[in-house]
């Protein structure tokens, strides 16, 4: 059986066009000239739903608890991560549940129809695993299945504090000493589900035990996804242990390839960014996250010349919006270089290319970083409303710009996930229960 | 006759309270415990409404259109500024009410009650006065009255094109070369309506014309609006003719004052930050614009430490989201910094302390600003939905810190402006035949 929708514009890949026909069958969608049958969407142009290719889906807990100062020299990425730890520490797997599906019904919401789950609260508070070792990934995967989004697991691997430092007390949870059981409990749940391997960073494991990670993603054919260079402070670490930056590590070592993610790359050396041109490797920016924790601003212009395929990622959950994630990537350029269509490369003068590449980085990047299909090869989409504020009076070539540099999630009234439509006029139907366990377990949280 | 409501929060001027009604009388509100008799709000918090000091409401037909390369060596300001003069010289006032009506509805649905449009458009494209001088600013007045939110009209004055440069073509509707003429022409308007003054800035005014329109404007007790230092090549101009940047130049004419607000002020120079605060001016930042023209960063930091009040306006109307232009301010700083909390001083860690000043930028600076009574007075409120997935599970001490950070417009449910109800379960009454004025004049103009 197969699902035909309509609407007044239609992204082919390309450009938005007319009389075109989205055709739904299963988990898979073409894209054909309209004809009778179709149901027809008014008002409304239709485009490929976003890829979120990072997220860590319990850190909505924190959402408006760590906007203040807190000591009174410096507050900075480590000392919100004293909350975060606390936040991680506090969390029943039922409580990732419902975490989880907090998270994933905004982001349902916002059009993101796969997530990156870069998932690392494997165990109970002391380290012990729970009975079943995959308790907490398991809870996790069942949210995004509830509210209807895909899910990759990247299933994070946790050593050590860092350099010479010992796991700190709140990390325990997080750490899973071999390497080869991380491989095989994920190997378990890749049985039934998209998975991957992340050794969580340089900081975070030895090299023995990334190479051990990637040579099982590898085997695989899994993505592989490390945090890297997001803090100055990270990179001085990996510098006294390895003598070098965490992206020349890795490529020195290897672990940089096609299916290879880095998450932020926002201090990267000079030459880095050629480094991972060659080796064909992503980054995932996550901008909204970058500018919360004070990380800095991703030289995307200088990835992109290289040739570095973009994704984006929500992260922290600070604001679930691919496309203020996707504009961001632009605008932090503007305000570092101060110039405008830092991102668009001299030969590019095409009214909708900045808006192109941006709008890639939210859907096609993601999908490569993830190992997924085409955006418009999936039954993944998004319909929004032409005449919301945010976007009214724009149609055609400057559609698209409207789009990736205004709009508001107001425009965004359906989504279809894997062939099913989870979101129906601006809303989804478990929306009050998800909210209902969610607000109560911020209450007991805090 | 007085309306009453009443919901599960309420903003009492330092924080959100349980048990308290709004009490609209006319224009004006206070609070009192809520009692027998109110409107009930479940699940809803009220908030006083924005204010957004700096719009050109006209800037609107831009959006999506110069979001793209036009040369190969380097996009700036200035060459936006350039599309931007082609899009001013070709609307008729009837045009410029239909950009700001749908301007202003986008902003009644983002909460802003008050907008101080920076007008400039004034006469026809040759620089002929219109039969009525006051024509377009007129059309902008009703197309307010028509949206239902209050205008305060800033009579921009415009001289030249720059220090020894002409007037460009399309400068030349702004222009109004006598000052006097200006003066009395916003004097007539001030009969009927909230108006203030605006040398354009120290760019298209001489020091003279500035000074006449600073008189003016302190002998009526109207608000006194420049641009300043937006750009570098705006401050070299200023040096070129004066010797110095344009705070100090307007400091040393004695042009800052209580009443006087500049926008923008990314480019100040060391001590000028110490000039507005001792002239007890403020500074009017519109973050969302200055990352899309690659203005820079307002170091907001710097001004708040001297004192210097803050509000925040849409301006190029990008983005119309009042509390993404308050997080931005932070968290421009947070990129350039890399640090968080920049914006609050060591002396506060209260888990409230930066959203409050940040909210306190996007109502009561904005207030300051235009001459506005108090937010807590005006019967100008918002309603946000509880159960919106940007804010649950966000009450009491995290309520005000999740909407100033993550606050989607799909939480905004009701607005009050002037006591009138202009947004009802998110809809405006107007929108539809607004939005269909503006399709047509974009599909006119492109």
């Amino acid at each position: 059986m197969s699902t035909r929708i309509a609407a007044e514009w239609t992204w082919n890949g390309e450009r938005f066009e007319r009389d075109l026909a989205v055709v739904f069958e299963g988990a898979s969608a073409r894209i054909e000239p309209a004809e009778n049958g179709c149901t027809r969407l008014p008002r409304r142009a239709l485009l490929p739903a976003f890829v979120n290719a990072h997220s860590h889906s319990f850190q909505r807990v924190l959402r408006g608890r760590t906007e203040h100062r807190t000591r009174a020299d410096r507050d900075t990425f480590w000392t919100w991560r004293e909350k975060m730890y606390h936040a991680a520490l506090s969390l029943t797997p039922d409580d990732l549940y419902d975490a989880a599906r907090m998270c994933f019904l905004e982001m349902a919401l916002a059009g993101i129809a796969w997530v990156g789950e870069f998932h690392y609260v494997h165990h109970q508070p002391d380290g012990t695993p729970y009975d079943d070792p995959l308790a907490t990934a398991r809870a996790i995967a069942a949210a995004a299945d509830d509210v209807g989004i895909g899910i990759v697991l990247l299933q994070a691997g946790y050593e050590r504090g860092g350099y010479n430092r010992d796991l700190h007390p709140a990390q325990r949870r997080f750490c899973t000493a071999d390497p080869e059981v991380l491989c095989q409990r994920t190997a378990e749940l890749g049985r039934t589900r998209r998975v991957g391997l992340a050794p969580h960073s340089l900081r975070a494991v030895t090299l023995d035990y990334a190479r051990r990670l990637g040579a099982f993603a590898a085997d695989h054919a899994w993505p592989l996804h490390f945090h890297a260079s997001e803090q100055p402070g990270e990179n001085s670490d990996v510098r006294a242990e390895h003598g070098a930056t965490p992206v020349t590590v890795l490529q020195r070592a290897g672990l940089l390839g096609a299916r290879t993610t880095l998450i932020h790359a926002v201090h990267l050396t000079p030459g880095e960014h050629a480094l991972l041109g060659a080796a064909r490797a992503g980054v995932c920016a996550c901008p909204t996250t970058e500018r919360n924790l004070g990380d800095g601003t991703v030289r995307a212009d200088l990835l992109d010349t290289q040739g570095v395929s973009l994704a984006l990622g929500t992260d922290s959950q600070i604001q679930i919006a691919p496309l203020e994630d996707a504009r961001q990537l632009e605008y932090h350029l503007r305000l570092s270089l101060l110039e405008r269509a830092a991102l668009s490369p001299p030969t590019d003068q095409t009214p909708d290319g900045l808006a192109r590449r941006l709008y890639a980085a939210a859907t096609t990047g993601g999908a490569r970083s993830l190992g997924l299909p085409a955006p418009e090869s999936r039954a993944d989409w998004i319909a929004v409303d032409l005449d919301d504020p945010s976007i009214a009076g724009a149609e055609d070539v400057s559609l698209l710009a409207s789009l990736v540099f205004s709009i508001e999630r107001t425009a965004i009234t359906d989504v279809w996930a894997g062939g099913r439509q989870i979101v129906r006029d601006r809303a989804h139907a478990g929306s009050a229960g998800i909210v209902d366990r969610f607000r109560d377990l911020q209450r007991r949280l805090w």
